[in-house]
């Protein structure tokens, strides 16, 4: 399999350095994905502005005409943060997901995700931490690898008096759901990086990971983790 | 219209004293909905020692053979907190959303809701903070007020690394989608009664009233909110 990801935990364009790492002798020119928020002009001039300094043009989906021609013609792929929601739902409106898939999975093009995008590359939005504030039609996403992901994964703060659940008590209140994946846990600064059948935990954090019946397990920034690529955890 | 309700931001069965004196000369039988957590045995039993020194009995719907018969002849409901997305989805498959809707609204039998309880007493779901661990068929809830409300609202932290969303901007997001009620965000602490066509803010904190395309606004505990329940807001 040729895929090649580069997910990030942070919601805007941190990471700059890995990226360029990651994209060169790639492509210069990215597809941009704005759909998690709402000025999609503001956001794709913020990306612009950003990939510019590193190198590469971007070009926006949402001013090409015909978004699945754009993404059949694209030689990479950013799907920047915002609302998780809105950016599933616009993805299935706009008939994405399942031409992302494909050109990421069969044709190797490469695909970057922060946040919201990250949370959309994996098998579904069951774990993002933003606000439902649009229905879309599943939470399936586009599955670029067999597992999950929670974004900005937070430590519990022994001082808070706030009663909400901890985002920990959150991933377990998951796999108390039958059939439910691995949950890997990024916190802000970390990403995870897969080419292929190999994934290897990148950035200056520890991430921590969830499977379903077992204990959970921190891994240091350089650990192998490509056995979470396997379909058969 | 007979409409009694009791609102409360916190998750657990906190407000006893405002509980005792709202539900007091009204029924001495409560059903519970235990939906939002995953063992419902150990939910509902938890819920009734704490109503027993209150001097309520409990029902529990999930120990009843037939849940809408139950509501059907239920003298109050309290649905505890827990995950909004499973509870949300428990309430459709059990079919019991139009039937308390009926029963609260038609009948007058008093509603108390904390958190998720809360979030689904409202128009939706859609600005609850909980992790959508499950797909419910729609994020539309039972509606027995025209707005909706975001429990354990918390204010944004000056000193917080962390760089996802604050929760007033989800709540912004929300409204940058056509067509969004209002939101009040519930402190921890907080609590709406609303009786008939007068809605009052009870508790020790201030809430937090966000209008699409307006101000948001603080509440003092004691205030009267009864604008909210008029539906051309």
């Amino acid at each position: 399999m040729k895929r090649r990801l580069l997910l990030v935990s942070n919601s805007t364009l941190h990471g700059g350095g890995y990226l360029q790492h990651f994209a060169s002798n790639l492509t210069r020119r990215i597809l941009f994905v704005p759909y998690a928020l709402h000025d999609r002009d503001a956001y794709s001039k913020t990306a612009r502005d950003k990939f510019k300094t590193l190198g590469y043009e971007v070009d926006s989906v949402h001013e090409t005409p015909d978004p699945v021609d754009a993404v059949r013609k694209a030689e990479g792929i950013f799907i920047g943060g915002g609302n998780t929601f809105r950016l599933l739902k616009s993805l299935y409106d706009s008939k994405l997901v399942t031409e992302i898939r494909k050109r990421v999975l069969e044709d190797g093009i490469p695909y970057m995700g922060s946040s919201a995008g990250t949370n959309v590359s994996t098998i579904s939005i069951n774990t993002t931490n933003d606000m439902p504030i649009v229905y879309p039609p599943t939470f399936a996403a586009i599955g670029l690898v067999p597992f999950n992901i929670n974004p900005h994964y937070l430590d519990a703060d022994p001082n808070s008096k706030h009663m909400g659940e901890t985002r920990e008590q959150r991933i377990v209140q998951y796999h108390e759901e039958p059939d439910t994946p691995c949950v890997l846990g990024l916190r802000e600064g970390s990403m995870l990086l897969v080419e292929g059948s190999k994934a290897t935990l990148l950035g200056s954090t520890k991430a921590r990971l969830f499977q379903r019946g077992k204990h959970t397990t921190e891994y240091e920034p350089g650990s192998d983790l490509s056995f979470l690529l396997t379909d058969a955890q």
